[in-house]
């Protein structure tokens, strides 16, 4: 931890120095941006992984590779896009060729898993650290599903389980919702992934749409760790799920279940309230992120 | 340096694992990736900075923006194309809030010098080294002025002046040649910009287009130091130039001095010939790559 100030303090006092332009649909502060290039919608996002930040050093380098592309692709699974090229920069300490080889084969397979083309990247060395970003470019319809659009009474879905992400390697190892993302986005009025965590993601789901939520905690779907379900607390911070939290109005809910195609579970864990002080509670009126804290800031 | 193996080396292992896309019109390996969405063809490119290789660490931060600005910029320039969007993502240390917000405020607005709106990024800390990269999306006509279309009779043409970057600190204040890439595209066969030396970007055109070249080291325009040129050698091998070098159809030549509407110096220093091996000869028929070396390798 070495900033006293938070990654949304910080974006706080960078977004004003940008000028606004008409063909960005979507700006900063979403799941990707949207541009519009001449009538064709397009998604763009960024995400890196730093080693011993998001990996520890002895993880297999195929497997670096495979989780940084997955990262960005949840990012467009938020949005309910189709991911279509990615360039990549890699600035690397001290890796030899098999490292390198097998870190780029891992981004470029789980890429073409989802039909993404690397088509671009720059090469670099570092004196330590070890620091991969991916830049990816999708397509979308619209505006895609953001943030913003939550309802009062809308109900809150869950892709998948969560919780205990580290411990079973599911961070490596996660299959990214593109599929489950485009589905939901013909019922949902808004998106998210988890990356930093169940309570502050669903927090800016929130805050950006000015609703409150309730959640049922004994609805949660909890990864299990040796046959042991976390804590609903551990489950809700402890963040790198990357499952799809959607809102979904209520009349379509039972819809959504009965269509639902895919093996990934889904699951109802709360409802949008009115409040707009972006509150999210238990069912016994419990403030979650008072008692359990609200996750985990990447760039503390 | 920490890589027995050149950046070209291992880019040739990786290209190979790169599926064929029909919507990817120049794949990796030229100044930028070009890609077809829906009949406009797209620009795109990345590259970083990294503190103690790219500027030292007391660099006004505000410079450090925006060098890596206007280093991606020159990619988009030796395309001759017109660069639209930015994605930044950045791992920094210890980094202070007046620090992160100079140095984005220097992305920012060396971007908006060109017509360039900041779209998204991922704000993220390392343990001890200071990364940042940025990804430019860009349109261009056609598959805009690529590598490898140099041909035998070509002249050899050059922006600016070269030489002494870092010593003069060109490389943290240069222009990037979006204007100048624009016209010289109307007239050139193949274009480059000079980041790693003037001989290694050279030969890559030389290479890429089966052509050799011949240099005429007395027309090579030196970027003066406290009134002192710099020597051919140092010149033709120091790199961080960001400047234009454009293959030319000799009939065309006359046209582009004449119609040249730019303070930049524009300059014959070459011309393009047969030789399939990829030399690169001054006046008396040295081999100046055998007698210079290449220039820098960023990757080693």
């Amino acid at each position: 931890m070495n900033n006293s100030l938070s990654e949304s303090e910080l974006l706080s006092k960078i977004f004003p120095m940008i000028k606004k332009n008409e063909n960005v649909i979507v700006p900063p502060g979403d799941d990707c941006a949207v541009i519009d290039i001449n009538g064709t919608n397009l998604l763009l996002t960024t995400d890196q992984v730093i080693e011993n930040k998001h990996y520890l050093p002895n993880t297999p380098p195929y497997l670096v590779g495979k989780k940084l592309m997955a990262r960005n692709l949840s990012d467009i699974a938020a949005m309910g896009g189709t991911p279509l090229f990615a360039l990549l920069a890699s600035a690397s300490f001290q890796k030899n060729e098999n490292w390198l080889l097998e870190f780029h084969r891992g981004v470029i397979e789980e890429g073409e898993k989802f039909g993404v083309t690397l088509i671009g990247g720059d090469l670099a060395t570092t004196y330590s650290d070890t620091v991969n970003s991916l830049t990816l470019i999708g397509s979308v319809n619209g505006k895609g599903t953001l943030r913003s659009g939550a309802k009062n009474g809308n109900f809150l879905f869950c892709t998948g389980e969560i919780g205990n992400s580290f411990e079973t390697e599911h961070h490596l190892h996660f299959s990214p919702r593109i599929a489950e993302g485009q589905f939901l986005a013909k019922y949902a009025t808004a998106m998210i992934d988890i990356t930093d965590g169940f309570l502050i993601d669903l927090k800016r789901i929130c805050r950006q749409s000015q609703v409150s939520a309730n959640v049922n905690l004994k609805n949660i779907p909890l990864r299990k760790l040796n046959g042991i379900t976390p804590s609903p607390q551990k489950a809700l911070t402890d963040g790198e799920d990357y499952e799809l939290l959607a809102a979904i109005p209520s009349e379509k809910a039972q819809d959504l279940i009965k269509d639902w195609p895919f093996s990934t579970p889904i699951t109802k864990v709360g409802e949008f309230t009115t409040h707009s002080d972006n509150i999210i509670c238990d069912e016994n009126n419990n403030d979650l992120i008072a008692s359990f804290g609200e996750g985990y800031d990447h760039f503390k």
